[in-house]
């Protein structure tokens, strides 16, 4: 596990809102934990392409700072692309909206990272098999212990993508709005609105019977807040 | 107003996940009603960039499709990079976890929606105030109307990028997991964990006075469900 600091080359340095900027690592991580899905950026010819996807992160991974895992089809273009160049991915939680003083002023609260590197399709099968359970766990802690084996045919249709989370760099925006003195005083109001994301009870499938297995119970609970 | 379909071309076409896809794009407008935050895909020399950002849309704009709107500091390179080129926008809502019987058939329930076009800086200034008074109502309807006018120095330093509708995909999944018939019979739970997104009540800011105005505690009470 990397103790290098964030935005450690050009390409993930952040030259505005340095204000915003996170430079300890671990609350990358923090994010990355908590953070449900990510956006992943890939050139397709000559535009980019931006797709939502799930995630995990392995600490302990080959790659450099740890590894970044995606999964998606086997048959999916655009992890044929990925699996061959540099990527870009991206995660973000929105904690609030901020509602300043003036139309300038409004912004949002959030918590984002944006890792930068080259994707490698992962070929070692326990690699592989360990990704996999890293997402299904990162969905659902300890869920995938529970899981029958993953088939060979799953396995085949399966392709899994490491991105190194060495080049990264976070930024952050939390509390009210920073006005003109002249809006303060004047004495209009100005505030936010906490934001966060919430789960329901477990719903039980159609056709399955009996009661949630308790890491879904678990985890729900834990959503719930 | 179009009343095209969505993915009318070849670089939004969705090859995957075809039982996924939804073709009206009445649909894409509520999606992107109800998102707060885009990410917004740039390429920056041989890679992509994303990053996430506020915008909003106006079908009414001069853009094929209606407009997309996103804003940023003139001083931001991934926007002065956005201005000459095809970006990407996703837009995503997580609406829950699946938790199949299988680590293969975990899935996550969502919305979300892909536009893809030549960004367009906006130099109108009619244009320009608008798209930035859309951006603050979507964030909190009604709001611009009661903010004081923007100063000058404030246009000066945001520029407005707008990316045109016509070209988008949207995808959605919602529901319980889709299994394997054998793990199915053998009894095994499945199910899901739905999750949305909710606020608390207005935070008023430490150097402000009195109640939050209307539009804002109407906002907080729409997003508290």
């Amino acid at each position: 596990m990397t103790t290098a600091p964030l935005s450690p080359t050009a390409r993930t340095t952040v030259n505005r809102g340095r204000n915003r900027l996170v430079e300890d690592r671990a609350e990358l991580h923090r994010l990355l934990d908590e953070a449900l899905v990510a956006h992943l950026g890939v050139v397709v010819g000559e535009h980019p392409v931006v797709l939502p996807v799930a995630f995990a992160i392995d600490l302990a991974g080959p790659d450099a700072g740890g590894s970044l895992y995606v999964h998606g089809s086997v048959a999916a273009g655009w992890l044929r692309q990925a699996g061959a160049s540099t990527v870009c991915v991206t995660v973000t939680e929105l904690d609030g909206l901020v509602a300043g003083r003036s139309s300038f002023h409004h912004s949002m609260n959030y918590r984002s990272a944006v890792v930068i590197g080259a994707a490698r399709v992962v070929e070692d099968d326990a690699e592989r098999a360990r990704a996999l359970d890293l997402i299904v766990d990162h969905m659902i802690p300890g869920r995938a212990a529970t899981l029958r084996a993953h088939s060979r045919k799953e396995l085949a249709a399966t392709a899994v993508l490491a991105v190194p989370l060495l080049e990264a760099s976070m930024k952050a925006r939390a509390g009210g709005p920073v006005d003109e003195p002249e809006d303060v005083a004047a004495g209009v109001w100005g505030g936010h609105i906490p934001l966060r994301r919430v789960s329901g009870p477990p719903v039980t499938a159609e056709d399955a019977a009996g009661a949630a297995p308790q890491d879904v119970v678990d985890r729900a609970a834990a959503l719930a807040g």
